[in-house]
């Protein structure tokens, strides 16, 4: 017999079905016995002979008359005739997974990933991001981006710094890819309009609830720009889309967590840092330290003010200082010490970090050799730009940071299945 | 002004309009100056004054009037009035882009990447892939699969052997992932199907044209199966919807390679591993070597085979000895010394691995033991099926090596951006 899947019960109403799932819960009246049985597409109850030897949490196939029941969820019940259990559990699950909220401190919560997952709202965090991960590709499809897939084992480290791992690549020394960028404006010289979504590897020695070691960024590159605002403008269409097919889609589980996800403006609020810096100080009374960009209270506030002033849960601030930002950042044509990168906060968190690039060889160099970036291993990122490179921007995004703010999660390790920090490698 | 797309210049027949591309060929005929634009929607020829100072390669904004040319491919014709060189070539290119055929050896084509990328024979072979990664995901979420994203820095390896990188991790010891293996396994405890497109890293020393060393593997795992039938059914459909779409948005790519995609069968064709080993005997004389599942020679063969009797490009062989087949592949009932593993081969090559797995504890553990795995460092993985794990099943797949096949490349390093080999760590 072909497997009823639970979520189109209804079709077998007066039938003979087989299900298959597993027992979420059993409760026993004496004579007879209830199981809630589940599988991906939703949950029956099945009633059962006591004889029935089957524990909570046991893997089933069940075959059984499919009633109509207008109290069921599913408008049906079955009655189970034959149960084959077709994976015991042979341990008592270690945390019960019967309550509404689980309410385990975050090192249990991962320490028993495979098993916390199974409880409906740690789950729907998970099904969000699928829904995260389709509606960027299509988004980023739809705006004529080609996906691409780039090396993570480099040569040599991307973007500079300490931040990154090494890897011992047969008898040569590699490190592991802190970001596709140099990838991704090379290819805007062949395709014009790319993205990827990619592993990204951070050697940050940070312990905090927004960082993580590993995690996926969804990136994007494209050229033929005139300024940052076409990047701006492009990723807003992006977001906008896809905040209307994770809400299409995803209301049931945003339902878990009473999130109303409010559209995407048309515009997003686009504030220079110079700017924003001065209304937090009069809006919020509060000074961003001095040398720092922005700091994370400032962003907070900064979130603050998008939603007061203009109803959005998204702001652009822009213009970041020339010292701030990596060398391929284009320097302000009117300001030399302001660049045309911008950051992206959704909720008052950094969810993305973008701009326009340098995209002239000389300007590129000569960047370069004010910033002190030694040229050595990077020859084939820096030749290209002799090839008439397009002017160019782009974006990269942390895809777990995105869902952490939609569902206000604690920490961006419960937005990540098997998250990796200082101290965690496993599972 | 609005940029103009090349691919849509007749909407602007009779108009001004603004292009942007890059100058992809230039012919001098005296007074008159034609220019051939190239942007990713298509080229037009564009007719400008000689006292125009523009290079091939240049990358321009150019303004001008759209005339229609029944000659020309878009239809129209522009003439130039407003030439903007918006990023100068400094240098001559040092490949020949303008030749049907690039006709470079592997090394060349790889060191100068960037540039023999613009070529529309190898930049066809990427825009095949990004379809490829397109119509998988949609072929897995059309079979109800969820999309995971599972970490690729491991505290122990994935499949053992020698075949992993090493990574420093702070203070710790991590290795690379060879699969996504034993985290897809667990979520099927969670969310019974689950796919990942993602990095798989092989320390393997080959130098072969088969092998890299770094790839993006298109894997997938299955719960509630009966067998291994289960398994090879689902990626026929996969495969079949995966081809149809290919054939409908690349045929422009395709044409370029002569190639003309036959469509999948319903029902490929899947004989056992001992069953091909004696028909290649019989049919082709060729005995595979004592002790190997099956050499290239031998995959070949069954490629052959399955296209003479099937008219079939894709062939699965089931059935591996438990002696080839790692750990977690479920052994034969009736048979112990087999195994419920398959490979699938296209065009005679290997391009995806998979069967039926280990689900009860106590089996598995068995299986470690007598194959020797040491459980150190998987304890998470093993422990998951202490938690009824439901019968189930996945596979593996090479993305690179359909898109070789397909196309009839000589190297997968053809069909792999910037490829990683033991020699190769750059572009």
């Amino acid at each position: 017999m072909e497997r009823a899947l639970i979520g189109k019960i209804s079709e077998y109403e007066g039938k003979e079905a087989l299900i298959k799932g597993r027992v979420f819960n059993i409760r026993n009246l004496g004579n007879i016995v209830f199981l809630v049985v589940q599988d991906y597409t939703g949950t029956i109850q099945v009633v059962v002979d006591k004889s029935i030897e089957v524990k909570t949490g046991d893997a089933v196939f069940i075959t059984g008359l499919v009633k109509k029941d207008a109290r069921a969820k599913s408008g049906c019940e079955m009655k189970g005739e034959k149960v084959e259990v077709v994976s015991k559990n042979i341990e008592e699950l270690p945390i019960d997974l019967s309550k509404d909220d689980l309410n385990l401190n975050l090192v249990t919560l991962l320490d028993y990933r495979t098993l916390s997952l199974r409880h409906p709202k740690v789950q729907a965090i998970f099904k969000l991001y699928d829904l995260l991960l389709k509606s960027y590709e299509r988004a980023m499809r739809e705006c004529d981006f080609t996906e691409i897939k780039t090396p993570k084992i480099l040569g040599s480290a991307t973007e500079g710094g300490a931040n990154f791992f090494k890897v011992k690549y047969f008898d040569k020394e590699a490190t592991l890819a802190q970001s596709p960028q140099f990838y991704k404006q090379m290819m805007v010289g062949v395709f014009e309009r790319v993205f990827e979504v990619g592993s990204v590897f951070r050697a940050e020695p940070h312990f905090t609830t927004r960082h993580v070691n590993e995690y996926i960024g969804l990136d994007a590159e494209m050229g033929y720009i005139n300024d940052l605002y076409d990047v701006t403008k492009t990723l807003n269409i992006v977001l906008k889309k896809m905040f209307e097919e994770i809400k299409k889609d995803g209301q049931s589980y945003l339902d878990l967590y009473n999130i109303e996800l409010p559209e995407v403006l048309d515009e997003i609020p686009c504030i220079k840092l110079a700017e924003i810096k001065k209304i937090i100080k009069e809006e919020y009374e509060y000074e961003i330290p001095e040398g720092a960009d922005i700091d994370p209270h400032g962003e907070e506030l900064a979130g603050k003010y998008a939603k007061d002033k203009f109803n959005s849960d998204f702001i652009f601030i822009t213009h970041y200082p020339w010292s701030d930002r990596p060398f391929y950042t284009m320097p302000c044509k009117d300001n030399p010490e302001e660049t045309c990168g911008f950051d992206l906060l959704y909720k008052g968190l950094e969810i993305a970090s973008g701009g326009q690039r340098i995209h002239q060889y000389d300007e590129l160099v000569a960047n370069m050799k004010k910033k002190g970036v030694r040229a050595e291993g990077m020859e084939s990122y820096v030749d290209t730009f002799k090839y008439a490179i397009p002017p160019h921007g782009g974006w990269g995004m942390g895809s777990e940071r995105i869902i952490k703010q939609m569902l206000n999660l604690e920490s961006i390790k419960e937005a990540i299945l098997f998250p990796r920090d200082v101290k965690r490698l496993i599972p």
